[in-house]
């Protein structure tokens, strides 16, 4: 079958070997997988990302050698062909499914998108688990269903911050995961939403998901807007509104850009006592004042991922109609066009989501 | 009356002006002050420390000046000798009291210790907000007493981490902050507590306090403790005992040194999903890999200070025999010794707490 391979950091159509499902394990066709900012990033970088990941003790990767061939695609949905022996077949030929990208096999977890063992989505079919398919409700379509992924990271990292009931939320960066993250913040019913990105495209998106405000950086710095939205940003004047009995919400700012300096300005001009969620992933080295930090009681809270519950609450969302992703997807390939997208994705204008659909 | 001066980033007894208590003001004798780590980097380095809370936003300093005369001294006790105009008078004179270093004025408030118009308690007497101050109760001795506020800072620590009841917590540097955090740990009942520091002197003071292990981390990691704690390192480890049903806590960190790149070594030796709480104040630029705290989901709080009520709580542990403080005070000088006793806190090995009594 045929797949797009990442093949000494460059991307090649080849031919891979058939696939047959194991124990436990379903034969799906690809429809659809998205590219996701991690892709383009492990394109030229994997190795140092998988050394990265390995001095965090991450463990997870069975083993995964960088240097060999890989298959990317981690943002799907496909159709079920076939079972493999002693699974309850629960789920029809013809099913669509997604998953979260990891597969069991004998010899350990296999991520999706991430091993030398099984392709990603970028390719014709995949092994998946059984156990962890989701069968799509509601004729979500299919290009919606394989959003499931990237919005899971959204709702995981709402639900990792400490919110009340008056909380302001500021998010900073409109690619992919910020997106997600506005998306997830408004589907819990999260009051005011500022989102603040360079690219027009990417704040037209950010408005379309429910951004309460939006707004352009090079023009007008977001912290402007803590004071009006009822938030005082140092500390002596949040312990005056505190002692006069002026309620005031947390402030929360999403770190989605993952670039370094992006933290240490946000230490610098989030108000006092703000959580700063980094689902941004800066891959180099970055610097950071600490007494800053330490004056004003910032919390980093750095997250990755989701749980297979969050994922399943993602794909209820979608199907519910709670988020409205028509129009996010951008683009659509075929495997001969997997390079040209990854080169089309550096340009925040050109797009926001690219879908490769291997059997166009 | 005398005082000990910091004037070009040097320490002199001279004479400074007489103190009248205003309204709602209470004059005080200093019985004794302890020397802080900040006031040993304050020192030296005060302009850049006041340049980075201005950075912060801090706007609390009310105009402090650090290029003129400062006299420092934030840890204190001291005895009521008249009040101003106005005020309930409720504390008789002879009573002796501590106090948040901070005195309300009709100019604001004055931090004392970081203000060029109010002497902090290297000084023989001092002026504090009646509504602020508290008196010693319980025959707390006066040496003791002068310890609720850098205990303070540990029991705001502690408050700020997220334990559960099979939490484990390591605490990073036994100096007096880390001291006070595994003081305040084990006021709460709190489990397992790792302490680790490189002078067998504070080791001593950290077992004396209640740590239930000490260890040296020239002879071993402390991280190499978490697994047989019941606390696996690795996210894919934890997720794994998560599906065997093998409930461990939530592993919490105390940052106590404030040195550059003990933040980032315990981002990759930590276990995953730690809460790193940094009390330690670094006032340098530091660096950290932010993808290894991404893919660990570290959270690192920073904190700073305590509230008047973790003030007010924490003398109640120290007056009530919760907390331990014997043989914590290792030196006492006049005001003539104070240059000197700064440089003999400089070694680790020499002391614990100096405390300053003006008045000998």
């Amino acid at each position: 079958m045929r797949a797009v391979i990442r093949r000494n950091r460059q991307l090649v159509c080849d031919e891979i070997a058939e696939l047959e499902p194991g124990e436990g394990q379903v034969l799906v066709k690809t429809l659809a997988c998205g590219i996701c900012g991690s892709d383009l990033h492990a394109l030229h970088h994997m190795e140092h990302m998988i050394e990265l990941g390995r001095r965090g003790g991450g463990g997870g990767d069975n083993g995964f050698d960088p240097t060999a061939d890989t298959v990317f695609g981690h943002e799907f949905c496909a159709e079920v062909l076939d079972h493999g022996p002693g699974s309850a077949k629960a789920l029809k030929a013809g099913t669509r499914v997604v998953s979260i990208p990891a597969t069991l096999t004998p010899g350990g977890v296999e991520l999706l998108g991430f091993s030398n063992r099984l392709p990603g989505g970028f390719s014709e079919r995949m092994l998946l688990s059984e156990a962890l398919v989701l069968e799509v409700p509601n004729g979500l379509p299919t290009e919606h269903a394989a959003l499931t992924e990237p919005f899971a990271v959204g709702f995981h990292a709402v639900a990792k911050a400490r919110t009340d009931a008056n909380s302001v939320a500021l998010v900073i960066g409109c690619g992919p995961v910020g997106l997600a993250v506005i998306a997830a913040l408004k589907a819990k019913g999260h009051g005011p939403v500022i989102a603040a990105d360079f690219s027009p495209r990417r704040r037209a998106a950010a408005e379309k998901l429910g951004a309460d405000i939006v707004l352009d950086p090079a023009k007008e710095s977001p912290h402007d807007r803590w004071e009006a939205l009822g938030v005082p940003k140092a500390r002596a004047a949040q312990q005056m509104a505190r002692m006069m009995g002026a309620g005031f919400g947390r402030p929360v700012v999403f770190e989605c850009v993952g670039a370094p300096g992006v933290l240490e300005s946000l230490i610098e001009a989030a108000p006092a006592g703000a959580q700063i969620v980094v689902a941004g992933v800066c891959m180099e080295t970055d610097r950071i004042e600490p007494s800053i930090a330490v004056t004003k009681e910032i919390e980093l809270s750095f997250v990755l991922g989701y749980t297979p519950e969050e994922f399943a609450g993602t794909l209820r969302s979608l199907a519910d109609g709670e988020i409205d992703v028509s129009g996010l997807v951008t683009g659509r390939v075929g495997l001969d066009g997997v390079a040209g997208a990854f080169t089309a994705l550096g340009d925040p204008e050109a797009h926001v989501k690219i879908l490769v659909e291997p059997a166009s």
